[in-house]
């Protein structure tokens, strides 16, 4: 993967802004805005959750087309549990957004992420939106980031460079997380923080094969992540191609829709890593893999499955090698797990196989659990498949943020 | 039901005893026995894990019979993940206990609970074996259930008398719980603290109608449950009926077993909500109801999806009454919910309905959110099912707790 400066601006046609407006009490941006300067194939991928914001629902309908060209989201509120003011609200946004870039209220995609249930300061968004275009930028990439933020303390944005063909093709990103992050997206479907990521693309490419390779990015990456095994509301990533690149257009079932796979799932992994270093309360963060599974889909169940663990994940906090937990979550997955055959690392060191532990050098053990980036490791011995979730500790300090997020 | 005293040694030709041998460093009891003068009709369900105790693989076997006469068990080690020696140390200590109570081995059923591979220390649980058989009492119950306390900190114990037909017939039962506490206990299956529960009746009750009334008992109270949403590996519960109440045999699918199941789910639901007030760290009790659900299976679905939301119990935890997360939650359960359709009540506050909050007075919601006891109904509006779960928050002490557990 090819890294490039610029984020979702980077791709040729591409702008960004972001500004505060106020739906925020604090001074940081709340809105963001991605405009592209011609109509883009579009596709997205949506919460499973059946308790949808608005912004959700209405994205689904506009993507039926396959057809967008900017995007507009907003923080500090998630717009979710409005009732139908809730949708009237987004709807207005649309339109306000729309009028000003002179193109057709369906070609705008929205998003939101904050509190369930509160209504939108309408008015402010509203107001704010002329001064939020009129500042699109090829510079505007991170303060777009910037305006999707919530809890999170690190602006999250990526971009690379890839060849289709003989053409240089570009891919931008950015995203948000920090906390309510057990993504389950799909393409067309249904499930709160919120995990949002905008990508913008110059690329080229088929409407069938920008899904695919969306729904295939997002498998290995976004939702293989866990903060808190909360599912959001809000969960969105989307993806506007505009083909400004004039790549040999990208085609299902393609070499080169391998590579345009390639470096997005790089960029996807990359931003999922950032959301768990940047999670709520987190002073550490683990990596789980899970090796020789019978399926992939028996990898995924049990490497999330482990990563979900709140014993696990309080063992973690308080540098606790307690392995026996992660054995439990593994074995509470719905997979074949047998655990005669399971064998687990900890960083470097064999601690459980034959269906018990082998630790002979406690101490070394303790040093591997203290350490701010753990690698689990574990391998059941059944199968040819893997998958490896991330996640971080169970913190006094998550639970303390959390007893008081809307107080 | 009509409550008596003695636990698991109220019904006829039943004993108990508890002891401190040394598995636990504390000076708590940590051996438990429960044994019938008679052989029984045995019955249990067991954590639906698959990495699963010594104990658990054994039990299954002894139950092929239906039949069995003791319950050995110890806190302090769940003697699991310790490999083929853990299966030698529960067939040394069933073979003991049979000599001693002059008893078949495959008669004997055996329990443990504690951190998760640590061999035991098996010694000094032989050489105690003689006192705890030699202190058999009717009046041991109380003394059993400290022996398989790990950090509970009440003693869980419970009696009561049912007619069938001119006969009283009595139940009585002991339980322990604390952490590690999201059972999904199953007839003959696999699921870690641990979740145990020894029942005792002196019924005589015909083998199948004995697995229906357990099975059906524990489904809407210890399956309904969650402190963690951690699964253990030792979740079980026994059931020992010995006849000695020489009342009409209770058969399937009859009047008596309908008796014999309210009486015993009146039990289980006693004992499960003294688990979730137990619980480690906890500093409030939680009651999930959910309503008019399109099935039974959505209603518990949604209810423990409710209660396992770490989000909503750092909320509890800090009285914010954050409504949202309990909405976000019920939408992230594998069932047919509907936000339009779904209406939230905290206490007797109705926060939310037409997809959207309702409420005006925030006071009075602060001041439900911040009692120790709270109720939250979801009705779902799509169905004639209901199913109540019970949790408690997510405090800084369980962090705290458990993150410094083995060490």
């Amino acid at each position: 993967m090819k890294k490039i400066h610029g984020g979702v601006a980077s791709p040729l046609g591409f702008k960004a802004s972001g500004m505060h407006c106020g739906v925020r009490v604090s001074r940081r941006n709340d809105l963001a805005l991605i405009f592209s300067n011609r109509p883009c194939q579009a596709a997205g991928v949506f919460t499973t959750n059946k308790v949808q914001a608005s912004c959700v629902v209405i994205n689904k309908q506009h993507l039926i087309s396959g057809r967008a060209q900017a995007i507009i989201a907003n923080s500090g509120n998630a717009n979710c549990m409005t009732g139908k003011q809730g949708f009237r609200h987004s709807k207005e946004i649309i339109q306000t957004v729309a009028h000003e870039l002179k193109v057709s209220p369906k070609s705008i995609l929205i998003a939101a992420t904050g509190v369930i249930g509160k209504l939108l300061p309408i008015k402010k968004i509203l107001t704010a939106i002329p001064e939020l275009v009129e500042n699109l930028s090829r510079k505007g990439s991170a303060r777009a980031a910037q305006g999707i933020m919530t809890t999170d303390h690190v602006v999250k944005e990526v971009a690379a460079e890839c060849m289709i063909g003989n053409r240089p093709v570009r891919i931008g990103a950015i995203a948000k997380g920090a906390g309510m992050i057990h993504p389950e997206m799909a393409l067309s479907s249904r499930k709160h923080a919120t995990l949002l990521c905008f990508v913008t693309t110059d690329a080229a490419i088929e409407a069938e094969a920008l899904r695919s390779a969306l729904s295939a990015a997002v498998q290995d990456s976004f939702n293989l992540i866990t903060i808190d095994r909360d599912m959001s509301t809000n969960d969105m990533v989307l993806v506007l191609a505009n083909g400004a690149a004039r790549n040999v257009r990208i085609e299902k079932d393609s070499k080169n829709l391998e590579k345009f796979v390639a470096t997005l799932s790089a960029l996807f992994l990359a931003l999922a890593k950032l959301m768990v270093r940047d999670a709520e309360g987190a002073t550490k963060f683990v990596e789980i893999m899970v090796k020789n599974a019978e399926s992939a889909t028996d990898a995924r169940a049990v490497a999330r499955s482990v990563a979900s663990s709140n014993l696990l994940k309080c063992a973690l906090f308080g540098s606790d090698p307690n392995w026996g937990r992660i054995a439990a979550a593994a074995g509470s997955a719905a997979a074949n797990v047998d655990p005669w055959k399971m064998r687990i690392h900890i960083g470097n060191i064999l601690v459980v196989k034959n269906g018990g532990g082998v630790v002979r050098d406690n101490r070394k053990l303790d040093r591997i659990f203290s350490r701010k980036n753990i690698r689990i490791v574990v391998d059941l011995g059944v199968g040819p498949s893997s998958a490896t979730a991330y996640t971080c500790d169970l913190s006094t300090e998550y639970v303390r943020f959390n007893s008081a997020y809307k107080t």
